[in-house]
């Protein structure tokens, strides 16, 4: 169970946020879903904190399940009326994080509530989800739209949506991907990001308010609403010709997610991706710190694979042949629960 | 795709709802998304329409998956901050769907939108999501919990959420229950809810705004909080025992639900389950016509079994040891698409 947490902790405090609080009452919540008794032996292999579950189906199969939302990335599309790419982020947070526990991903279900049906909204959500599906190689034989205009705001209303969805995969039990055989020496490759993603929204409207201000070749606005990369071929790619020991979905606490796969190791990354420019305006227009900015945002690395040090270069090749721009990152030190990042001078340890 | 609709058609309309549009709103976002190439040949067995999808995941095993959310019902317990019992419709409004399909559900995700991670609506939240899961026999191995305040709109706020989940189960493909093999001179059986269920509160709630209000033997806002039944280890037994051909949880559209199952058949139910007073209630205060009740409401009825006329008393006898009140209903007809309440002078057909 993930919270997805719209600025980091330290954003979070100076915005009056008791994350402390938002910590606590999500622990809370877990602790009494871990004493759920099903009435036969739990059929859990990995559970809550990883980027899915995997329950076990039979001695040898696993079915990896992993749930997550948009966000308030759905009110920038709002705002400008373009609902046909956020389908796109919406499978992209599921499915980036099931490949991470080295599942296949099979299938999707949506859940969509709004304040309105508007047949060309819908319609446009549903190019978007069919979008990022045949990316992924999923199906979505089925989901939910909720109309629930009590429930939900919009900006402005009627407008109000919530997307979110839950994604399933298959995964052999004898090759699930935990991060646990991460050693010291192991490489770290960095796929780029295209942006935002679907983090740190709150915190991005609140240094760029106006979406229609420029920002290179397009607005603000566009930048903002850019879709979230999907790296499932590339991953399911790599597990095939690597023997790929972690992968790590970058989302909300930026390069601290490389801990939740091990965190009885460290990671050095001395030489990270180019960091895109929506990054700098951000930390700049809302004064925020360079280690607030590492750990709210991906910071242009959406995605990371760990693979012995001998198969780097086999790893970034074939990496780097789905997502230009693919990098050797890093290293990972024997220094337990810490992320260096040398050049800014930063180090972090997950709290 | 299901709408979860909060009232019926012509309440609707009365609203000022358009469910033509509605209706066309999601039936142009299934089209998109049936038409989604993931690369590979379909693993769909069972799709969009049917109270649960199934996948194949190998030539015997299928996957059924389903998703849903409570609805306006959350606002129920916002008003009287009693959130340790919505968990449960959660879980039912989920397992009661996937086991329709003959699946055995296994595991959960929740998926929670809220204002304000308040440690402990939280918690009450899972106590409830345990309790439904416990009864329903699955583990919640993973969930998400989003909090988006720009998003939810609270009653008052920051009580404000919204509560869904996805559901997992297996189900041999040789086994699977379709409602396809349902023939006239089937019995209908029934099953009793314990009320609303988590369905029509944007009407109920309209019908009934004091929740203080004294109403049996407790208040409105008791009874209109009091959690959906959990028919997933009656259904199950009912399978190990019987022939049965056709599962249907009643929701939304109330009786015409059994239509979802086989529209090539017809209905007819001569001995409707009791209508507890709640539904009376309703419709005195808001004066919704009888025809409208049976299509917003369970009236009384939570789920059905359809299973051969010869085995209909074997049937009776095992569910009603699960749910005290089981009865045989009706009849399945050769009038196709049509359901009929003789006792009413009530007769539905499909939209």
């Amino acid at each position: 169970m993930q919270l997805n947490s719209p600025m980091a902790d330290n954003a979070y405090a100076r915005a009056g946020v008791d994350t402390d609080r938002t910590g606590r009452a999500i622990a809370g919540l877990v602790e009494v879903l871990r004493t759920i008794d099903p009435g036969r032996p739990s059929r859990s292999v990995v559970g809550s904190g990883h980027y899915a579950a995997v329950i076990a189906l039979d001695e040898r199969t696993g079915l990896a399940l992993s749930t997550d939302g948009v966000g308030s990335k759905v009110i920038v599309a709002e705002q400008l009326e373009r609902y046909d790419t956020v389908g796109i982020d919406c499978v992209a947070m599921n499915v980036n994080d099931l490949v991470c526990v080295g599942a296949e991903p099979l299938a999707l279900l949506d859940y969509i509530a709004l304040e309105d049906a508007d047949p060309d909204v819908l319609r446009q959500i549903a190019v978007g989800l069919k979008a990022g599906a045949e990316q992924a190689g999923v199906e979505i034989p089925g989901g939910e739209v909720a109309q629930l205009p009590e429930l939900i705001r919009g900006h402005p209303s009627p407008r109000g949506f919530d997307l979110a969805a839950s994604a399933f995969g298959v995964v052999q039990l004898d090759s699930l991907i935990t991060g646990e055989r991460i050693a010291p020496d192991d490489a770290v490759i960095g796929l780029p990001s295209s942006g935002l993603h679907s983090n740190g929204y709150t915190l991005a409207r609140r240094a760029l308010p106006d979406l229609g201000e420029p920002f290179g070749h397009h607005t603000v606005g566009d930048e903002l609403l850019v879709p979230t990369v999907i790296y499932v071929r590339a991953a399911l790619d790599l597990i095939r010709s690597c023997d790929v020991r972690g992968l790590a979905h970058i989302t909300g606490d930026g390069l601290l997610n490389l801990l939740r796969l091990n965190d009885q190791v460290g990671f050095t990354i001395d030489s990270p991706l180019p960091v895109p420019a929506i990054f700098e305006a951000i930390a700049e227009r809302a004064e925020v710190s360079p280690e607030d900015m590492w750990l709210a945002f991906n910071m242009g690395c959406g995605f990371c694979c760990v693979v012995p040090a001998d198969q780097a270069g086999t790893a970034v090749a074939l990496l780097d042949g789905h997502h230009p721009g693919a990098a050797r990152i890093g290293t990972v030190t024997a220094e337990a629960g810490v992320v260096e990042l040398p050049h800014a001078g930063l180090s972090f340890g997950r709290r």
